[in-house]
């Protein structure tokens, strides 16, 4: 028996059978209350700006996306968990209703941290019983059922977009308690090391393609696979290095004005940067807040948490200039995702290319905007990526807190220009 | 063995024998905590704006209150239980040292509800050997013990004080929810109540004394006694009711700019405020939200949760005006204090003046500005009042949630004309 | 023939013959335009901030005053020189209904500087017309005449306002250009003056009265007439110096929160205050925008550009207080009013109590209260003072700007406590 | 004798001789004052929002342009006019210093209308003698020379598009007068026009090549000329009319949230917009505020001023989409650009392809990024374009208002995507 499994609303071709859905699902929930575990219920409601949400929002939130779009399809007269969570737990579904707005989802106390629990389980109990029926009848002989295979594949992804949200939003709220608490203690010390020094790899260019294609699961916002003329380009080897980014800084990189985008600047000035979020004065040196504490700045590990703004000055700094989207993806295409789960991105250590993936979303030069023949599905799940396709700037590879099998190579991620708590960092590219 | 109690830092005479003020600081610690009780973790971490502050953050605020003001100052060498904790629950104390901002409270997930807890407990621990030591040796003969003494029943006057802020802040934040969950259960049905008519008696004014002079204990900015003019005037004998307010309503007193203040009318179209805060149109008719949960405005009950704007703008409509501080605390004077308990108003009962205290505090048309040869006490404790004295309106009397000994006949309390949270009402006056 | 004179609304006996009015109003009229003439059409027409206006609209609006509550009062059928006036140039009257926002008075272009003249001219003329026709019938035979001549002398006390106003205002426009241009260049070289040493003189106390009562005019705000208690006091002999003011900025004064109310030092920290308004830091020492261009600060002559916060906090630091209003009036009522108009304040020449007028406006320690027995005139002209009576402080005096003709030693002027655009200047007080 | 001409600062080949140049250097400078002629001096000098700048601004700042990067350079020991306007008329050059900050120009009062006509006389008298002396001496045989024409070429262009902003600028300012004043009478009566229907033409795609490349002039973002990929596509004939507009408007276009992106329905809900800029209810229909001052909307007239959210909304509801600036730039090649000026666009009366300039810009569904290659000159005039590489959507071909020799096929307009005082309107295209 096989599923169909496609780009949002899309049916293609075959992804998953339904025992391989089913142990994905069961995976993906378990590894977010895995990642809530080291968390105190005070933790879990806190939000610390509009752009965080609480920890116990993203676990009522991915388990909301089941009821909405999987449980209340598939299962006649279903009887949601709770009424008002779909009130509470909607994220920016127009299509679905009114919603608690994003910047107040902190002031939700109750539910509490233990009836979200509970929440979760009720519905991984609705979706075994689901499981179970569609286990029950072949899915090829029901469109219903591929369709809603289709949804429950595309809730799991969703669901580790919110695992790695998860992460950051923590990260945020920690450090805004003056005692910069942990999320999780060092499990080791950081070893010493040493990245080797920042080489450029060549290509020709010339008429390329780009974007997804094919039976594996991707969002709709990677396809459809076109083609782009590449002038000959060249990219850098691995990321750049707080080591690199403390020259930028001696340089008088957070006080030239002629690095900086308008925009840049002013938001420098704006809001008085002068170093990456999360970078504090210690000492003479510097620290930076991490998910395991407070730690003096490792000169040898890659630059994050810094928005496109001060990737492009740096950018600028260095003579070399951000690669576009399809340069990089050009490039990522003949390479291997392998990453390591880790809080925290680590220094380069191979030859060659390496840290396309695993360490932190790389900065592209290129606009969020549709792939040619790009249409949104129709209904609420249309509105998952397309709207907002503007004043967003593309981030690709994957960070060391996105889960290990959440990457791809024409995974395109987003923020504005301006954001910073996502783990973007900065890979170099040059005209060749 | 006795004790000189005092308006901060001002030791006049005596008030509570040693023993006397050890039940006292007991009875409002443990106070505290019942209060804390119903609350879940996540309840007690949250600021839903910034003049409201955590639950967490009261008990703990109040308990630092002793370590910096009294264990410090009484004992060699006393260890405070973390010293992060001198940053964290400083409220406003210039003369302190750096703290929290105000409104970032609710970023504090760490140190947990549980750790507050054990706080008070070693807090509590603390001040008893303080009380045996003191118990050991006459107060008399030590101008310190005198002065600790003193330091300790002004802790548990502004312990009181921030019970009724409790209150009034969790009843904010649980109304942010759009579940607008209870704190507690309603106990038992409201009863069906008829306030008598609105009345007024007549006082002949001239030349009276205000303001507290005496043994017993009363805050800084009470005193000193002093002379005031007064014409001859009339008080009314209960609080506005919300029925008398749904008139106001009807007549379109939030529509029209004759009633009111410049500056409230701004405030109103501002904030499109149509009703007191907590009020909710339900179906044709309004509802309010109370500690126990939302009710139907009860017309016998008085309005509660207006500003000082609205009030002054419902006098204006009513051709009365609301009571100079000094006529009320006038009037007041030969009234007994009997206050009992309870989460919400309940209506006028009694023939004659009652509801001046128990209820709702008073606004009155006078600003809070420090009296005839009222100063400050030197030091960080002279920041208690003092500093607070503009831009404020002054209420009298008290209100259903403010803690069964802590009204007084002097007692000035004050909020800005704008604000709306406090359980503020309104009673008439007129010239005769 | 007499005409009755009163404060808004409120005929109470006469003040002025009908010939003393028209002298007055032909007078106040062309003072208005003379404070114009130094100013082009760029200068009149910008507004600096929400609270300036700019000098076209003065010049417009203390015109339209005159059509809207004598003209078309007076005169059946009475044409408005152009309708759309009445929207342009109302300024805060409800009751006449809509007009154009104040933040947004300077996006009028049009009518034009010269309109704006031409509009005078026509409404001065028509009031000739008037005076003309008042003047041959007698006005006590008319309650109508009785109650216009009332408003003609409330409009030339209402314009007069409004000259100290534009005078203010115009400082504000152009302090915010670079050039720091001068409305009018120095007509003379500042002499140096060494005012003497600051002293106090005592007043019993007592029950005194205070407030305005009898033929004169006043505004309604200035009475009733009514009795206050006060304690023994003393009041400086002249204004604070700029000097005295440096010696408080080289203690730390705006560094040093214990002098300061919590609003205040809020406020100096949010705006970056270290000095008055319109210091500018000129070398090793200050200079001070005037009216007649940028100066070095005369150590010799009165602070001025103060807010109440900054007065505040500088009696403070001299362990002094501000005055009551009340204990400022009973010193100034023994005190002959003798101003003599100045583009800036002059240093103290005189030996005893001086500077009571003509230099700067006093901030007192009281709120902007109604008096007791105070009643809000009906209709429009009700709204010219009592709805501003919350969360302003009461200043005392006048300034050197201030018409000679327009000061009273019963004259309560009220500005917020944050506010320092007006020529606000300390005097000291302090308990006997 | 030639002078090479060349996108800013990179010398390419010749454009203009000098006598070409010189004549347009007069012909652009006199046409700035004749747009201004209209205009009081109390027009010139507000500034309504902080996009817009005061006619007065635009006038001093275009002429500043070639004191700064002219006349300073050519001519050993130039005297500035004053060395203040240095400072005042700098609009966002960093590297050329300080500048009076953009939100503030409208508080210049000072230098004057007459003032700035003066500056502009005196500055075009020193180019009058810098062209006499070269025309002296050949341009080809100094670097010097070559330069110093291709500087003067860009500050006409430079000021031609200042000569729309002023347009656009004084239209923003006069809207914002309640009387609404009007630019200039209507010189006629619009006719009647009734537009065809809306069509499409096609396009195969395939590699194209776009951007400026050759000797004319042109911005440095419109090149490097490169290769671009295309999928078949069709573009519309016209633009969309003010009729098309009120059907989506009747269709609950500005009240349904899934025609539009996120950022765009938090814009429309934020702001209540429900019609384009300067649209007025007017009876049951519509008015439309112009230069020459308000009309009824004519539906057969290009909707114009709306803004990218807005275009983009619109194309959601028909089904078709926004063209791609290289879609819209390949069709418009094999097209005359003939504009005509006029205050208001016009409704179309070709047959075929038309309106592609001279009506209204057309926003693209491209990002505002940098061509492959594109490198921002070094120095001041670097920073004339590239710098605002972010967040900005483009829009092509040209408007009503913009000078008649100041389209071109490849010109890149740009302004943010909620920016609506552009005169901004909408072409649709579609996949094939």
């Amino acid at each position: 028996m096989t599923v169909s499994s496609v780009g949002v609303g899309t049916p293609n071709s075959l992804s998953l059978d339904i025992d391989s859905l089913r142990r994905r699902f069961d995976a993906v929930r378990t590894q977010t209350e895995r990642l809530a575990d080291p968390l105190s219920p005070e933790d879990q409601v806190v939000q610390s700006m509009p752009d965080v949400s609480p920890t116990k929002w993203h676990r009522a939130h991915t388990t909301w996306f089941f009821e909405e779009f999987v449980l209340s399809l598939a299962i006649d007269g279903y009887q949601r968990v709770d009424p008002a969570y779909q009130y509470l737990f909607n994220s920016y579904y127009e299509a679905v209703g009114a919603r608690q707005p994003r910047p107040r989802r902190g002031m939700i106390t109750r539910p509490s941290v233990d009836d979200i629990g509970n929440y979760r389980r009720l519905v991984n109990a609705a979706m075994d019983e689901l499981f179970d029926e569609i286990a029950r009848r072949p899915m090829d002989s029901s469109p219903l059922h591929s369709s809603i295979a289709t949804l429950i594949e595309l809730g799991t992804h969703h669901e580790q977009q919110h695992q790695e949200l998860l992460l950051m939003d923590i990260k945020h709220v920690l450090f805004q308690n003056p005692l910069h608490p942990a999320y999780q203690p060092p499990s080791e010390q950081p070893q010493a090391a040493e990245p080797g020094a920042l080489t450029f790899t060549s290509h020709d260019g010339g008429l390329v393609e780009v974007g997804h294609e094919g039976p594996e699961f991707s969002f709709d916002n990677e396809g459809p696979r076109h083609k782009v003329w590449l002038e000959p380009f060249a990219l850098a080897n691995r990321l750049v290095t707080c080591g690199e980014w403390l020259e930028f800084m001696a340089d008088g990189g957070y006080e030239r004005p002629e690095f900086w985008l308008s925009d840049g600047w002013a938001t420098v000035q704006q809001h008085g940067w002068d170093a990456p979020l999360y970078w504090d004065h210690a000492g003479d040196g510097w620290s930076v807040f991490t998910l395991n504490g407070s730690q003096p700045v490792d000169p040898a590990a890659p630059v994050v948490n810094v928005s496109y703004y001060e990737a492009d000055a740096y950018a600028h700094w260095t003579g070399y200039r951000l690669p576009r989207e399809e340069e990089w993806e050009t490039v990522a295409a003949s390479h291997r995702v392998e990453p390591t789960f880790a809080l925290h991105p680590r220094p380069a250590t191979a030859d060659g290319i390496s840290q396309l993936f695993g360490e932190a979303w790389q900065w592209t030069s290129s606009a969020y905007t549709p792939y040619p023949g790009f249409r949104a599905a129709d209904g609420a799940v249309g509105e998952y990526n397309g709207k907002f396709m503007v004043d967003q700037q593309v981030l690709r590879g994957s960070a060391s807190i996105t889960p290990d099998d959440h990457a791809r190579v024409t995974y395109r991620n987003f923020f504005p220009a301006s954001s910073r708590w996502a783990f973007a960092g900065v890979r170099l590219a040059s005209d060749v």
